[in-house]
């Protein structure tokens, strides 16, 4: 019987911690008719807005557009079971599709989905062993240069599509280069397109800017405005059709065939063909490279820093968004899906929808599938330009300049670590310039860190000749501070030999090894006959080590002050209240 | 006049820099005739015992004998200037030649040449950099995993020298099938030599063990010992100097021809011939991968290590080793040296031979360029097998597999870092088991140093009906920690939404725009009409960050505590006293 008992303690631990992840558990119960009513209209609003722009985010990791609408269903359904925050959207976005380009540039898709599923597979481990902690040591200056980067990186791969140019370049410098070489190829009819739609797109962005005291002509104009990309996607994709019909063929490059019908639902290939050799699990991996992490890792940035701008009363769980990303790029690796997250353009025209729970994931989702079943032969006439001129308009706004004199004025550090980031980020890859950005961050934390100060007072006990050094290290001594302890304690020694020395230990904060051993070494060789260095304010923990470490007899140690009074001197005559910093 | 005092300034300081740095101008004025007796002796000792050592490192690295000669001299040469330990003796090293050979298996020795120069710029940009604290991050526990796994790598590498075995295995895992399959093969003669080798070995290394009551006995049996390796190579040598004056040839296989002579002294080439393709300066760094960053590190990490175990009196100034060892390394590429730095065999020789200054560098280096000279024709004769005993023997009692038990006794995630650090070392190679297993450890501190403790009190200011929240940070607050100070602010704030609230600002330790836009954020949304939130404790540079990012009206501070109360509460009476905690 009692055998049984304490297995189940566990067992229903483990209950309760898959329960708290399934996150509809919570508000299913309380669903009401008003929120279906909010739901419905917040889903179907972002479908329609998603399918342009899974078609162009699917463009941009230079994949065919269907494979931009299965992970946007797929992301969808599968966040309204786990998610957390309502205001989020799971599907492609341009940050992800552009890491996929940057690491599996001229690889087939079967490596793109293969990333989808390490994805998720790190990003649920991330989650299970609660590392939501680590997505705060990114700093919001590297976010802001990382973002910054990107943004320009996608502007930059888009120019081409604009111009209806055919150029290709592996870095931001080449393109620049060919691009100003090419100027003269420039194809007028992609041109027009291109930049009119970019000009449909940004007179309609501005629409919710004019000021009307109709209230309906007020939600006239917002619907206008978030429904514009869907729009400029019909208006071109007519033009592009009624020149196909006279002409059979039209004047600007077009999406082309795109397959209908919904993904059949398999297990990801582990192995492929890639120029003519198999290539094993081993080798995608290395083809894929730092991307296995850095691919999640953004991932779960943009979901909590969406959480972070739109939620504002409830406190983000980032192991549950790794956990709710996580699931979703599985089941996504399972229909074909790219990596997947929230995207910030998708979460704004939600939240000002009204959305109340995250069950609109299953009307938007379905507003996708719909798309897949009925409307693929009509994506064949989109234009090319007008995808770019998307993509372009979205991503815009999301270079932060604004930030950079900010920075300037509060700390020139972070100035600086957003312009490394920023750059770096441009010239060598998004990846590269937020790890670099994060490391130099971390880098002057660690050095602060690992240097606590440490303050060695002349203490008296009593009488005046009851004389000693008092060592005290501030809150937060660890391993990598031992050596400095060590450091302090002899040059003490060396100042006033004839002292004994006090250790006090409360501010010890991680009793390993490391700590322990280096404190067992000062105790042995300053208490070889006499106790010279006496430890106080020491846990059981930290107590119980050392003496694991070391012979009991040269620890020196005690547990109160009047201990520490038997310890030291040989008088008793001495006033206790006289030494506040003492004491167990 | 003015402009010239002001330059002047920073050049003098960065002269009396270069000045700290060259140590010899420290030690050299006082250098006495005594000094000269001792550093001579150990100069000479040492001098003997490398020239075996660093031939047979070199083969560890794959390369002719001849560069790990070079290697010795220069090394010892220039550390006379630069270095502050006076029992480390610069020159090749097992665990160098080890990563090299990781590194660089296959390629040519431009490739190793190329990889001392980047390791002496590596070490000296640290050097200056001041980057010596990130030494301290590298615990206990994973340096023991760390050599114990290069050790183990050595030994499995030396295994088919030792027994005349002909096999090529590019792992740990292959090299125990190869060996194995391959048993039948073994060669009677090479094994004699080699295993005969090792027992001389053990047996002349345990003669300093033997307790005998005349001084010079003990002297005699000393020096016997420590010229265990040269005596061994001269015995083998002659046996097979002897068999070739005879047969023509040796019944083992030998070292064969090595040039004699010194290196010319020129810069190390940026450009070599591999497989028949020009590799240039990108491709050759692409080659050398992580070793541009491990090599130096490890380096590094020997040298701080061998002076913390010989020199437990003065403090090693880790930034200070970064440069002598860069410079090292610098000289070293320029005469076709393998990467360099202190060894714990010749250290612990050189501190037992009394060595009082760094200045024996001078006489071991000069043994060394006697023997470029004059005895690279006998070379010739050393048998494989014997430097292989040599190089077992010296590495056997670097396997600390006492250290285990005490680590499961003392801290269970220590061991857990050991066993990892070593297996994956021995497994995946040894510099991708330092990295694992410094930032499994970095993680934990990370994860306790990103939630420091914020305590949040009800306190109340002279009568009871003048309540509010005081929110304190522990000491340590930085940016990681700004969101979960946001969340506590917030959860203290829905709790008791009608008191105002009071935050400690004295524990916030780095006061960069991160932490400052989070305050600022805090302050705009709770101080829309009345102050509900002040700042207490703010030191001028807060106060003067957060003046910068918001609107001086919603900010609440105060300096002191009669501020305070103007603040907060309309009524004067109150009683200073029983609020201990605030004030500037």
């Amino acid at each position: 019987m009692r055998k049984l008992s304490t297995t189940s303690g566990p067992l229903r631990r483990v209950k309760k911690n898959v329960f708290d992840r399934i996150q509809i558990l919570q508000w299913l119960p309380r669903y009401t008719k008003l929120d279906f009513i909010s739901d419905f209209v917040a889903g179907l609003t972002v479908g329609i807005m998603m399918i342009p722009q899974s078609i162009a985010y699917a463009g941009l990791a230079s994949l065919p557009a269907q494979y931009g609408l299965y992970t946007a269903f797929i992301g969808s359904y599968t966040y309204v079971f786990f998610g957390s925050i309502k205001q989020v959207s799971i599907g492609p976005t341009s940050l992800l599709s552009m890491l996929s380009f940057t690491y599996l540039e001229g690889y087939s898709v079967e490596y793109v989905i293969f990333l989808t599923f390490l994805t998720g597979c790190v990003e649920l481990t991330m989650g299970i062993l609660n590392l939501g902690f680590l997505v705060d040591f990114i700093s919001p200056p590297v976010t802001s240069g990382f973002t910054s980067a990107i943004s320009i990186i996608i502007i930059g791969s888009q120019i081409k599509s604009l111009f209806g140019l055919k150029i290709a370049a592996h870095s931001f410098f080449e393109l620049i280069v060919s691009v100003s070489q090419n100027i003269t190829n420039i194809k007028i009819s992609d041109t027009t397109v291109g930049l009119s739609s970019m000009l449909f797109l940004f007179v309609f962005k501005s629409l919710t800017k004019i000021k009307v005291k109709s209230k309906i002509t007020k939600k006239t104009l917002w619907l206008l405005s978030i429904s514009r990309n869907a729009l400029i996607v019909l208006i071109t994709s007519s033009i592009a059709y009624y020149y196909c019909q006279k002409d059979g063929h039209a004047p600007f490059v077009l999406s082309g065939k795109i397959p209908s019908g919904l993904p059949h639902f398999s297990l990801p290939k582990f192995s492929t063909i890639h120029n003519n050799e198999t290539m094993h699990f081993t080798d995608m991996l290395h083809t894929l490279g730092s991307g296995i992490l850095v691919v999640p890792v953004c991932a779960i940035l943009t979901n909590v820093a969406i959480a972070k701008s739109f939620s504002s009363e409830t406190i983000v769980d980032a192991s549950q968004e790794m956990v709710t990303l996580g699931l979703c790029n599985l089941f996504g690796s399972c229909v074909q899906a790219m990596p997947s997250s929230g995207a910030f353009s998708r979460s704004a025209v939600i939240n000002a929808s009204g959305v109340r729970t995250p069950l609109q994931g299953i009307y938007s989702g379905t507003v996708i599938i719909l798309a897949l079943s009925f409307l693929t032969p009509y994506f064949f006439f989109i234009p090319k330009a007008t995808l770019a001129a998307v993509l372009i308009s979205a991503v815009l706004s999301m270079i932060e300049y604004e930030i950079l004199p900010v920075l300037w004025r509060t700390n020139k550090f972070d100035f600086f670590l957003a312009v490394v980031t920023c750059s770096v980020g441009v010239l060598y890859g998004a990846d590269l310039g937020i790890i670099i950005g994060s490391v130099l961050n971390l880098l002057i934390l660690l050095k602060e860190w690992s240097r606590p100060n440490i303050s060695i007072t002349l203490s008296t006990w009593g009488r005046r000749s009851n004389t000693y050094l008092l060592i005290k290290p501030e809150f937060g001594l660890c391993y990598p501070a031992r050596d400095l302890l060590t450091e302090k304690i002899m040059e003490a020694h060396k100042q006033h030999p004839t002292l004994p020395m006090v250790l006090d230990c409360s501010g010890i904060l991680k009793i390993d090894y490391s700590v322990a051993e280096a404190l067992s070494n000062l105790l042995e060789s300053y208490n070889k006959e006499n106790d010279t260095l006496i430890l106080i304010n020491l846990n059981t923990r930290l107590l119980g080590t050392l003496e694991k470490l070391m012979n009991k007899e040269k620890m020196g140690y005690c547990q109160s002050n009047s201990m520490l009074s038997d310890n030291i001197f040989s008088t008793k005559n001495h006033e206790e209240t006289k030494l506040p910093l003492l004491g167990a």
